[in-house]
């Protein structure tokens, strides 16, 4: 089980074991867990339950959307009643740049959530390394799987590695990030206000931190139609289709808001703006919607 | 398919996907590839066929064997008899210290043959990086497959490495790594024949490079048993059974001679025999035996 959207690497992943992904519609809340608990309910009926729930509880990728408590509360009550394990991957956790920030799952329920983290978006995602925490039952299955794979990380990556933060030098570095980070979202949801056409259905996610925030088309447009003609005014995005693991996801994108300058910020929303004002179904839904 | 013995990890991750493994014995000249065929031919008498055939086929982990040329030409026209990929792993290829290299698999056929390669035996193993050489369609597969497990490899190391190869230093690296290896090797065998016991059946293998080679015990003895024993006597080896897919090799270890110093090489050997001249089974197969 899975949110729709969620990270197109987890999909991946998961495919490449075969799995049957099931997607929950998320809100600005996160999952809608009551929807998260039919699902689960209508497998239950059959006799048949999930392997796990995999969940991006803050700001997500691709929505940069945070999971409110009182879902993050729902999930584990859900999880507990029908045993269930929840794969909590978190990479953009320690880059919120404004509000609170919500506890852990793992915290939350120790015996039930396996948590990811990674240093690629906190320090440098050139050194391949994250660490894992949870049950010492599934860090154990997860370490020997890990094993069959790649034998183990590049122990000279973590030498480096430890070296730092045995100096302490992340929680500066984090800071450096959050501010930079904050002022390049800031800034495109600026010129998003700027430079969107006024379409009845286009919108975009306000992230209070992380990489990423999603727009939303109007629902007679398709995102990977458009893509060529994006491309062609020099300017990209990442087809919503790829983030849903059980299809859907045609009328939206996400951007990346953390990678580019300012300048090349402005330049690429002002040339999205145009590119989505004069595509085919922006007009229909223009005529479509009173 | 692999041979018998064969690599541990290949073993451990075949396993972690569920594959069902068939080992072929293996003698001085690699795995014998009348068996493997007649294997083969069983399978397709049942409509059934490999997915691929796994070899190691220079200076194999665990066993230090060398496949010959004739065997590396027999192997390769049963692959085309009966449409098969052969996976050649070799890590250990450049570490010759005597004799003809033999040609690659890859390079006697390129379509059918994917190559497996690493810096970790030639340069360092804190890398862990490698490469892999063969048809286009399988590096696509590869490619895909890597990218749902690590993205990629850590393109840090990556580009370390590419500029010392650029500045042509492996070659010369290669040589001083052959050099001290070499030593290691003769030292070894020469503790081997020293202190090993005169037993009937007690042998190893006389590898012409890489890292290990291979003491075969008498039937009676179980190395696994005779493991705590040595233990105690503070020398390991690696369990002969560790390396065979599919039951066998209780009378058999794996001896590393590239890591130890020449001091705890003698020490280490000398222990190992005492550990086997007093062991129980050594009594029994020397009265057996006549």
């Amino acid at each position: 089980m899975t949110s729709r959207p969620t990270y197109v690497g987890a999909i991946q992943a998961f495919n490449s074991y075969g799995a049957k992904m099931i997607g929950i519609e998320q809100d600005e809340e996160g999952t809608q867990t009551a929807l998260l608990e039919a699902e689960i309910e209508k497998l239950a009926a059959k006799g048949s339950k999930p392997k796990f729930i995999y969940e991006i509880p803050d700001f997500q990728n691709p929505s940069g959307i945070t999971m409110t408590l009182k879902r993050r509360k729902e999930l584990l009550r859900i999880a507990e009643k029908h045993d269930l394990i929840v794969v909590e991957d978190s990479p953009y956790r320690q880059l919120r740049f404004e509000g609170k920030t919500e506890p852990a799952l793992l915290g939350m329920n120790p015996d039930r959530v396996l948590g990811l983290y990674t240093f690629s978006k906190i320090l440098l995602p050139g050194f391949r390394l994250g660490w894992m925490a949870g049950p010492n039952e599934l860090i154990q299955k997860a370490v020997t799987a890990k094993q069959s794979v790649d034998l183990c990380s590049p122990p000279f990556n973590q030498s480096i590695l430890y070296e730092f933060l045995h100096r302490g030098l992340l929680e500066k570095q984090i800071s450096v990030i959050i501010k930079a980070y904050r002022r390049k979202r800031d800034f495109m949801l600026s010129m998003l206000s700027k430079y969107m056409p006024k379409l009845p259905g286009l919108k975009w996610t306000q992230p209070h931190g992380g990489l990423f925030l999603w727009v939303t088309l109007p629902e007679t447009m398709d995102a990977g139609e458009m893509f060529h003609a994006a491309i062609e005014r020099q300017v990209a995005y990442v087809v919503g289709t790829a983030f849903y693991p059980d299809g859907g996801g045609h009328n939206s994108f996400r951007r990346n808001f953390s990678y580019s300058s300012m300048a090349e910020i402005e330049e690429g929303v002002k040339r999205l703006g145009e590119v989505i004002g004069s595509w085919k179904g922006s007009q229909e839904s223009a005529i479509m919607t009173p």
